[in-house]
């Protein structure tokens, strides 16, 4: 347990520089980079549309820059790691990206993050910019239902950014679009499970500690307590119990329609996140949920914490035509 | 350094069956099992068709079954994790596969899957099944380019699938397959890093140990020793000479073109990709080397390895018009 984290960098507080460098690389040139702000907008923002703007803390790579894209997120506002980017970085993201016909703010519900997108939406109003919010409360071991709003967002701002994303390509007014990514988030939840911690560059300690035998139940991104902590146990008994919690919490009926995305939150092996599929569906369809699409890889990480998360998001006739939409970032292409 | 492999599992001897059961979950009946055998083949083989049949250890998801699908392989006979299939498994794989028209076998370059596909290739022969075969050898840390054929099989593995399944859609015979197979092999290059060990489930041990503060240049997917073993440094410097090497080896010349695959081992950062995308790129560039494409993220993984490796594939006209066309697996849409 006393072993240190161990990552190839380079200076630690240029990690959120390099790696964003990095992946404006990969991207050649769809993504461009918001001039002396630590933001994205993609390279073909119509000037007709809603704008819909993400962000959040690095470190969870590729989310957030990476879902900026044709059918996705418009504008990304990046933090440093694990830190919500500042009102300006917001502000100047934001500006660089929208078309005078409203936007859409989504991002995860965290205190640092409300406060700023909150500023940030003020400050824009005041500029005559229209700006209304959905914040992404999919994880449901942070809070009981009845606390829905105190509840974090987690992996299951893929789904709410694609839903967004694909309002804005269907050609939905700002207030429409609000009122399908609300809906969109209302059918996302996620539960995790931690076998290991975390770390960020600049402490270069691990965020908390996990003994050896030990996993806990719903721990969030950064670490935060989850439901429990109890000794390892098997795969199929854990996987089963996010299953059932998943269904209940969603009050998932015989018939529904769903997709499910198995997410790595960083060290875990591929074998464990197929062996958890494989429990996910067994159970799935034992309750006559149809499963519509799956995603199994890494799509919202937590630097090199061994564990994952299963996201299930329930759809409707419009959620299930506005996901069928294509979309194209670095981090999804459908 | 003292600490256990952990891992979300069930009975470890289970754990390539039911990774595969996930996995076959997944592709929702585009992929389809092997009676009674651990191999796998797609479901949309052509009746006109040469047929390329893959395999080999289980434990680096999403390879090899991963990549069965519409434009790449057509069958992956799977062994254990890191242990070959037996002959059995490859001639029932393969036969299950196969429509008359000759079958290509593309593995990566070891001994026990030399040996057994080499055994199969002879019994499949006798009974009239033409077959032939690529070894990959992308690895550049495992022998001098004048003993090419000592070389392991990496990452690269992916792009010399690319290019057969490609040239069996565009209607080539089994000796022009061959012949293109060969030609992506010879220009498919990689080299990695290892910061951490890989464990298998079975033992619940780590295959190497590596100090704290050290790293292994060119180590192997299975924990094969590398090029040197040495103190932790900077990302930059190590991902130079990786490109370095890369370059040097496959004699890359101002105005090449090339793909690049920066491939997690396991339990590397996204963030740690992303940077040693940032200096490949660089450094490529510098040398006036296109960049055709790119793909970052897990693609041959060694279970909870801790490491990347980078993958140069250099294009020609003919590679690169395959290289184009559509493929369509689990681990590979385009």
């Amino acid at each position: 347990m006393a072993r240190n984290p161990k990552k190839l960098l380079n200076n630690p507080t240029e990690v959120p520089s390099e790696q964003l460098e990095g992946l404006l690389y990969a991207c050649r040139g769809k993504l461009l980079k918001v001039d002396g702000y630590s933001g994205v907008y993609r390279d073909d923002i119509r000037n007709d549309q809603v704008v819909v703007v993400t962000g959040g803390g690095s470190g969870h790579e590729p989310m957030f820059a990476g879902y900026v894209g044709q059918g996705l997120a418009d504008a990304a506002a990046l933090g440093e790691i694990f830190a919500s980017p500042s009102p300006d970085i917001i502000i100047e993201t934001t500006k660089a990206a929208e078309k005078g016909k409203g936007v859409l703010f989504v991002y995860g519900n965290y205190a640092g993050d409300n406060m700023n997108f909150d500023i940030a939406a003020e400050l824009l109003e005041e500029d005559g910019i229209q700006v209304k919010t959905v914040r992404v409360t999919d994880d449901i071991s942070a809070a009981p239902i009845s606390k829905m709003s105190d509840r974090r967002g987690v992996a299951g701002d893929m789904y709410v950014l694609k839903i967004a994303g694909a309002a804005v390509e269907s050609g939905y007014d700002l207030e429409q679009v609000y009122e399908a990514t609300k809906k969109a988030n209302f059918n996302t939840r996620t539960i995790g499970v931690a076998l290991g911690a975390c770390s960020i560059p600049q402490t270069g300690k691990f965020n908390f500690e996990l003994a050896d035998d030990e996993l806990e139940l719903g721990m969030g991104i950064h670490g935060e307590p989850g439901v429990r902590r109890q000794k390892m146990t098997t795969a199929d008994q854990i996987n089963g119990e996010m299953v059932e919690r998943l269904c209940n919490d969603i009050e998932l009926q015989s018939g529904d329609k769903v997709c499910v995305t198995i997410n790595n939150l960083g060290g875990s092996t591929y074998t464990e996140l197929l062996i958890a599929y494989r429990k996910v569906y067994q159970e799935l369809t034992a309750r006559n949920i149809q499963i519509y699409d799956v995603l199994i890889g890494s799509y919202c990480t937590s630097q090199e914490m061994a564990g994952y998360s299963v996201t299930i998001f329930r759809l409707d006739d419009e959620l299930q035509k506005l996901y069928d939409m294509s979309c194209n970032s670095f981090a999804w292409r459908k």
